[in-house]
């Protein structure tokens, strides 16, 4: 058995069981035991950021990593944007980048580049494979340490002759390390802050989102004690919609967050840092919660959030209570594409256990509070602020939940860096609805650059619209094989998502913003 | 004046005239910046590998770098693989990368990743801004180590407080180092060798290619001493044509290859470094030349390779010869586009004066031999092997030189993975005829496949085929504003390509090979 059999066997053992593939002459013995062994189903992209981000998308989903295939130091730069947003997510995530055989790293070859170095400032775990006996083992260390807890990005970079030659040796799994446990002094010191009578923040992240009977209880013991509970601004995977507890999130503009933060005088954070500003200004704060406040670290990213929420609620005596059902969303009368229209119409549109991929920035920013009384749903959102994850994510949690509609909230700018998604979309038939929400401009870019003080000329809007030509997305879908319309009427709007959701394969909604 | 302000005078003091952006949040200042003081014309790309590539092409026509504007990590990753063509190619080149605020730094706000690290892997030169004071004197100095011979890639990274900071200074421009002189004694070994009556070759690339004079004496030389000239496979930009020296190139195929060079007994490199395989095989050859072959370094990239032809041709008493024109070019018959029409297709269509990026990987391999007899063009080829860098290539070439007719030869995988540089050719009016060489796969993969003695079945095939669903490049081109047309007939595709070229604007040609 080859290195590259081996591997494949290994990670196979393990459980994983898809491979997002952009794969070039290097990673060829790969290819070739994927398609022996038959043991995962290869899904291409035309563009390494397709497959980095279609790879997070299924992670969140099913919470084991697929695998990714990519093609040397180039292939991994461009595949590098979603995986620092995968890494930020800490999303379980294992890429495998072919290199050049050993013996010819040393000629300088023109695809020859310092690969390892490409892999640093994004992974958080790199190793080089040295022989083809140690590569499933090498595998088998590289998939446990993306597993532990809170999830971590590994890659691991395989010189062809790893792969090629005799002697692979398939690994035992080895089983990922789980969330340490939380110091139970901070329990106490939660439980007085929120027995305090001040103004106190339970501001929760990571996988405690994930588990609506977690944010049950957390909702408890807000009702109960009078706090607030918050998530982050961005967040791996929420599990919401009618019937679960509403945890609103952060805002992104500074001053908002600033604003929302200002009351309390102590925050609880589980599985969460304290929030910082997405980008410094002049005169404005990094830091977002006041100094006064009190910050107490109950449990950290990777400790464990499920025995922290359970010792809280257990110390103060909280269940979950009921939810009340919100009322049932309105549909949006006919009319113009208005920001408040798009919400309504996402939220009068969402069929029962849709996965809503969040890269709405600017103009989506709303639906996400307008769909709190939708139907049960998984909302998963650019972590790493690096635009182009929204179509590749969408694609990774279609190929995860076959049976279940994904819906894109997508903004404009940001789909055509990884737009050549869609034709991945086409071809595994991934129930897809793309909603692109066309308002033509990077329009938090304008808002950012008044923000630094400028009053910008035609040069500078020249570099931030992007209506001069205007983008057609339902030609640009068409010519990667996905069906699409272009819509401008809100009522029209809801429908047409109601019923691509319910038709199988991509679809895409040009949706024309006011 | 702040210090964006003070970077942007430095540089176009110092010669620099056009800045292809992709900026963000943390680049504001600068497109401030270049806004206000209108001193450079400002060229949006959708993604950032777009702007690398077309600040490749920009520089390789002008020999002046446009500066690149990208945004933090994510965004210099996304334009890395083009970086890595130019860096490969020697262009000069100069990135300029936003970061965060110094003080935002230590927060670890969600954009927050090692830039410099990041760089380092495709860049000659890297730094990181201190202050405004000394950004204009970090951007003259930058600048001077990319024009610096043989040119290269130097990466400057901006914390924003450094653009928005007052107390910025415009520093003056910094001569760059021109090429080194040679050694006195490699000529007379050179000439010991083209006089010794045994097989030589003279490889020749880098700047000497650019300049027919010498390409000329070159030709003059072999003439006279019956020895061999080549240029290797991929170089950064020829002068070529009817009434020029025809230097043919190093095959791609290892076995091609080695076939090619097995004959020689002596090889004398003038600004090019001995060829080696653009990947290793099980049982193949790293480097190509024979071991028995005597190697001759006349000139290595850095030194001044005119000194080196002018000093050879002195030494041996040879001028150019005139050259012999090679007949017209006969334009093909009606009917498919096969290989050898392509060839022809191209040869008769192309004008006086055209600029030929060529991505044509496999499909498109024969069609530079096939134009030796066209009228004078310059072509630009992939250096890095980074595929999806001829799109952009295009766009800085015709930005360059919007009096000349630019033709890409581009294969279809290729294209997809910058296929946004469409929308900048339309919106910047940029004559680029695309062809598209639509084989619909990974041609060269399949090739690589049976080269490591697999025997593909379906699993494998569908990794490396893009028929399924089948690309339709003019829908693609429509939605980005770039008019296109679908040809399948070989006299049809040589009356278009001509057609389009006279014609102002960006076209796109889906041909539709055999």
């Amino acid at each position: 058995m080859n290195g590259a059999e081996s591997l494949v066997r290994t990670l196979h053992g393990a459980g994983v069981r898809v491979c997002f593939a952009n794969p070039g002459t290097s990673e060829m013995q790969f290819v070739d035991a994927l398609d022996r062994t038959g043991l995962m189903r290869c899904v291409l992209g035309l563009f390494e950021g397709v497959v980095t981000g279609a790879a997070d998308g299924y992670a969140r989903m099913t919470g084991v990593p697929a695998v990714t295939l990519l093609h040397l130091a180039p292939g991994l730069a461009n595949a590098s944007a979603n995986i620092h947003n995968a890494r930020k997510a800490h999303t379980p995530m294992l890429n495998l980048v072919g290199d050049h055989a050993t013996r010819h790293l040393s000629f300088d070859a023109p695809l020859t580049a310092d690969v390892a170095g490409a892999a640093a400032p994004f992974s958080d775990f790199v190793r080089v494979a040295r022989s083809a006996a140690k590569l499933g083992l090498d595998g088998a260390e590289a998939l446990a340490c993306a597993m532990g807890a809170p999830g971590r990005v590994a890659t691991l970079i395989a010189p062809s002759d790893t792969g090629w030659d005799e002697g692979g040796e398939v690994a035992a799994p080895i089983p990922p390390q789980g969330p340490a446990p939380i110091e139970p002094r901070a329990v106490e010191q939660a439980a007085k802050a929120l027995l305090s009578g001040e103004p106190t923040l339970i501001y929760v992240g990571g996988k405690v989102l994930e588990d609506t009977a977690l944010t049950g209880l957390l909702s408890g013991i807000a009702a109960a004690t009078g706090a607030k509970l918050m998530a982050p601004t961005s967040n791996r995977r929420v599990e919401r919609g009618r019937g679960r507890a509403n945890v609103p999130r952060l805002p992104y503009p500074v001053d908002l967050a600033v604003d929302a933060l200002k009351e309390f005088r102590h925050t609880i954070f589980i599985e969460a840092h304290q929030p910082v500003a997405f980008f410094a200004y002049p005169g404005k704060p990094s830091l977002l919660l006041p100094d006064s406040c009190q910050r107490i670290n109950l449990c950290d990213l990777h400790e464990d959030g499920a025995a922290a929420v359970h010792a809280l609620a257990d110390r103060l005596g909280v269940r979950a209570p009921r939810v009340v059902d919100v009322p049932a969303p309105v549909a949006p009368q006919a009319g113009p594409i208005t920001v408040p229209a798009l919400g309504a119409a996402f939220a009068a549109a969402l069929p029962e256990g849709a996965i809503v991929t969040d890269e709405g920035v600017t103009v989506g920013r709303d639906v996400f509070g307008a769909t709190a009384g939708s139907p049960p749903m998984s909302w998963i959102a650019i972590t790493g602020g690096s635009i182009g994850i929204g179509l590749p994510l969408g694609l990774g949690a279609a190929i995860a939940c076959p049976g279940r509609p994904v819906v894109a909230l997508q903004a404009d700018g940001s789909a055509m860096y990884t737009i050549q998604a869609l034709w991945s979309q086409a071809r595994e038939g991934a129930n897809v609805t793309t909603v692109i929400l066309a308002n033509r401009g990077y329009e938090i870019l304008k808002q950012e650059l008044y923000r630094v003080g400028a009053n910008p000329g035609r040069g500078a809007l020249d570099m931030l619209e992007i209506d001069r030509p205007t983008l057609d997305f339902v030609s640009l879908a068409r010519g990667m094989g996905v069906p699409g319309k272009r819509v401008e009427d809100a009522a029209e709007l809801t429908r047409t998502i109601a019923a691509a959701t319910q038709e199988p394969g991509p679809f895409l909604i040009e949706a024309v913003i006011d």
